[in-house]
């Protein structure tokens, strides 16, 4: 695939600069630990390093092609992509500790680890090396154009806030209105995606209508992907066949097709409320849920959404060769590989 | 004072400031309870809510009074001042948890009130706030200068994860190494008051060299404030008449006499190294902490600290009344009244 070969630039250049950003900043020895526990939680070291660990580095990937697709020089992009990653990982950090998660990609999570303290603060040590670092675009770009990223991602950062918000809200409650599930994966999936997309092509030239049609690709990207990722939550391999601890029905997870079926309020929405499903009831409640029409809508919505974010993307591009890797690892996220 | 008169001008505009950015960004009703959560750390709503909950507002004075002093209009620095008062109180917010303070002037803290994984939240959120706040100096700065503000902002953010970093580690460890007593306070104190200053210098107008004055001011101020404050909680009047409750020597905080008197080795050591100390042994063991050395040792570091502040601050100014007022402010922060 066209973007995997764009990646394999990428990536190294984007672990490169990552390292030598924790190296600038906490050379001190008496600052090693505080490195270490943010090079642990990227992947590179400590038990389980690796790979795997690290991610797919998805986010960096959307600027640097974004930057390259409005026509840009991606390497000049590097700060930003360099600046989202590390946005994405301080959520995680502090998702983990908000979720009370004690595993992530099979190891254990920083807080689980080093404890809440240190956790929060290296979360909050990473969300200032993320600003941080994106202040370097101005090496390439006048400063009216770097305080307008640096914007940008702040605007952003206060998205997810907004959206975690919402989330930690809706977890002691049984339902949620249906106009409050959108702003809520809005803010916690859609728009960092939003926020990488539009980094890049400002980065990249792009004017700002163009960036609005950047932006709106993100934007509707994560919000597929979210819907997508509720129905394999429900009705994925995993989800129904013999792991069905990994269905979100378990753990109560206020999804699309569950937000769905509350509104209609038929079977699935009455037991739903009567409390905590069990593993042994997934087969027959996904069914129930399926059968009142909550996949439909949901892949529906799914699809909907991928059709808005390709037209946006469509609107937006103005290097071809950019543009198809872009479509390609879009639709690879949405696991939809043609 | 001439400081309470300029006071009566800033703290009013600072409060605005605050008030119209939280609802400019939370003014949705699904951010009503984010909003309300900002508000009541804040000390304006909510149980408890007035003068005394609000805290002295420090830091956005400084941060004023410098901008005046470097002959600037202090209408200008107005978005970092309240950058400043936001940075404060998120580290207030994400601090009470990793601490496990339950209570804060009297009021129960956010994370005690609304738990631990909104609180964290809300920590986050006023960061960026604050980060946004700032990016308003633009309406009377050129981005150029602008984005230097930026940068210096997010650097003291760097400096106070940093010591906060050390604090965490220092409490598991019954004794310190005095070279890193300063660095800890240094972030956790002194870096944002040089923060401040360095900041409502550089929208004055002040040239590098000055600036560098303004942070020296501030830094010294901050390190003085901190020797001084860990005097009084050892041998201050709440600390050793009636409640020892209040000693430091209880909580077994690693204050800078106590550094001292580990490096000398002699009984208090001894003491402080076989384990906790209890309520009875405070006037005793504060008694020997004297004889050793650790308060006259502390006061003389207090004092030279004071002295590098004001030497800094003289070399700084440019205004003499604003100046003057600076002056104030840092002795009676220090409690050096005259």
């Amino acid at each position: 695939m066209a973007y995997k070969q764009f990646s394999a630039q990428f990536l190294p250049a984007v672990e490169t600069a990552l390292h030598s950003l924790l190296e600038q900043h906490f050379q001190q020895d008496r600052y090693a630990d505080l490195r270490y526990m943010m090079a642990y939680h990227l992947g590179w070291e400590g038990e389980g390093s690796g790979a795997r660990a690290q991610g797919k580095r998805i986010r960096p990937q959307i600027t640097l092609l974004c930057c390259a697709a409005a026509g840009g020089d991606w390497h000049n992009a590097i700060p930003a992509a360099t600046a989202v990653e590390l946005i994405h990982n301080f959520s995680l950090i502090h998702d983990d500790i908000e979720d009370r998660s004690e595993l992530r990609h099979g190891r254990k999570t920083v807080w689980a680890k080093w404890g809440e303290a240190q956790a929060i603060n290296t979360g909050d040590a990473m969300l200032t090396l993320a600003h941080l670092a994106l202040i370097d675009l101005d090496r390439s770009l006048p400063a009216v154009k770097t305080l307008a990223a640096a914007e940008l991602l702040q605007t952003t950062c206060l998205d997810l806030t907004r959206g975690q918000f919402l989330d930690i809200s809706f977890e002691t409650k049984r339902s949620i209105p249906v106009e409050d599930y959108w702003p809520m994966v809005g803010g916690k999936t859609a728009a960092l995606l939003a926020g990488c997309a539009k980094l890049g092509s400002l980065v990249g030239g792009a004017d700002e209508d163009r960036q609005d049609a950047f932006y709106r690709f993100g934007y509707s990207l994560g919000l597929a992907f979210q819907a997508q990722d509720d129905a394999l939550g429900i009705w994925g391999d995993a989800a129904l066949l013999g792991k069905s601890i990994e269905s979100d029905l378990v753990s109560g997870k206020k999804t699309l097709p569950v937000v769905f079926a509350l509104v209609k309020n038929n079977a699935f929405a009455q037991r739903w409320l009567a409390g905590p499903i069990t593993i042994e009831e997934v087969p027959q409640l996904a069914e129930e849920l399926r059968d009142e029409g909550a996949k439909e809508f949901t892949l529906a919505q799914a699809d909907r959404l991928t059709t808005e974010a390709l037209e946006a993307l469509h609107e937006a591009v103005s290097e071809p060769t950019a543009g198809q890797a872009l479509e390609e690892l879009a639709l690879d996220l949405l696991k939809r590989n043609r």
